[in-house]
């Protein structure tokens, strides 16, 4: 906590997989518009899993809102505003918000982090493969010291046909960070 | 992505109105306190146009939450916490998020931003000219290269009557930015 | 707003108390998952005092989202992502994002601010003492010029039996800063 040494400007790229497995009661669509086609009004809390990019360890977990703000006929998906972070246990988390659009690859904002993620500022590009089941995060971070080896991994392209290894999904203790985010 | 100068630390104002024209169903006003007064747990998910501040030109949407906080009787107003993202089209977002007062000017901290806005930090002045359908904003923006010429037009002074160029509401392609956002 | 000096990276530690009061009708539990147990789905926004360190000092309040990511029945508790604001009347507001687990300390990332928080980023640690009551937090911040004298005092050992003083919580003059926030 008392560092003052000048903040590290370099890029350092961090690839997670964000995978929805079906067992955390995600997402909660709460269609508070109460209309039949999703609209403005509609939040959408969610929290999904989060891998690393070689699909080896588990890191933790997604949390956070979706904005519905508004249902894009001619591209059959929807304009979302999300703010959420990504956990990734001892080692501490991320805050993103921006666009989120279900027929499109993104870029939202890096707004902040905790432990080794302390002081981040970048953004982060978010490509969808399987909706919303499957989706894969490049990080581009700024302001903060190396990352550990563990969380630079080279990643596995993303793909809709993707796996977590079994013993990355079974978290493992060889196949997890530790303290590991669930 | 692979940039690693300093950051620039000079500021940058940026100027826009931000125009509720009563057709993208906004503000969805969700009385979730189930008060008849406007009352903490009451949401509000908006999304609104963004022209720039000569108004000539279309330049995107707001889209975001304002948390009711309080009814202020004596303001004849309410105070928000408010959570939203400006967008520009190709050029990329800003986040922000502090205090909505409907009575009162406030300052909004810049959390973050996309594109041309990567890295952005600083601050917004939000001025409420016509409650809530037409506001300006100031934005004093460091961290981030220079800004694109068509975003930093001297603004039109504000006031209650300033409306957008007929091109610019058509958003005709001279009268929006690259791909503005809709 | 014009300054372009280099950007401070050296820490400042700033402590405060964030106390329910019970008087402000806070938190609206909304249980929007329409389920028993606490759920994804649920919101909790929010809005407390917040009193300087040595309790000495009203300063203004806390308002913002609490989302309901999981309840976590073997440690009796509950996990949420928390997006709020601490507001510390003319001088300005700090905005943070991150984990609030009801049953353990956590740290939260500092996203950003305004007035003499323009511009800082860095991270906060949250202490519960009395759930959900009293909390004390202290902020380690990054990229603002000296803070004020007044906001820098020495903290009361947090306890679950700390108090504000009395001219404090009455938010007297002299146990007050400028306007402060209520």
């Amino acid at each position: 906590h008392t560092d003052s040494s000048p903040r590290p400007t370099k890029v350092q790229e961090l690839s997670v997989y964000e995978l929805n497995e079906r067992d955390r009661g995600s997402p909660a669509y709460l269609r508070l518009s109460q209309k039949q086609e999703n609209s403005l009004g509609d939040l959408v809390p969610f929290s999904n899993k989060v891998y690393s990019g070689d699909l080896q360890k588990r890191l933790g977990i997604t949390s956070g809102l979706c904005i519905l703000i508004q249902h894009v006929p001619e591209k059959k998906g929807d304009r979302y505003e999300a703010i959420y972070s990504f956990y990734f246990g001892d080692y501490g988390h991320i805050s993103v918000q921006g666009p989120y659009l279900t027929y499109e690859d993104t870029h939202l904002a890096v707004t902040g982090g905790s432990g080794v993620f302390e002081g981040v500022y970048g953004q982060v590009k978010l490509q969808q493969l399987i909706f919303p089941f499957k989706l894969f995060y490049t990080f581009y971070l700024k302001g903060i010291p190396d990352l550990p080896a563990e969380l630079l991994t080279k990643p596995v392209p993303p793909s809709p046909t993707v796996e977590p290894s079994p013993a990355a999904k079974a978290a493992e203790p060889h196949a997890s960070i530790p303290n590991f985010t669930n």
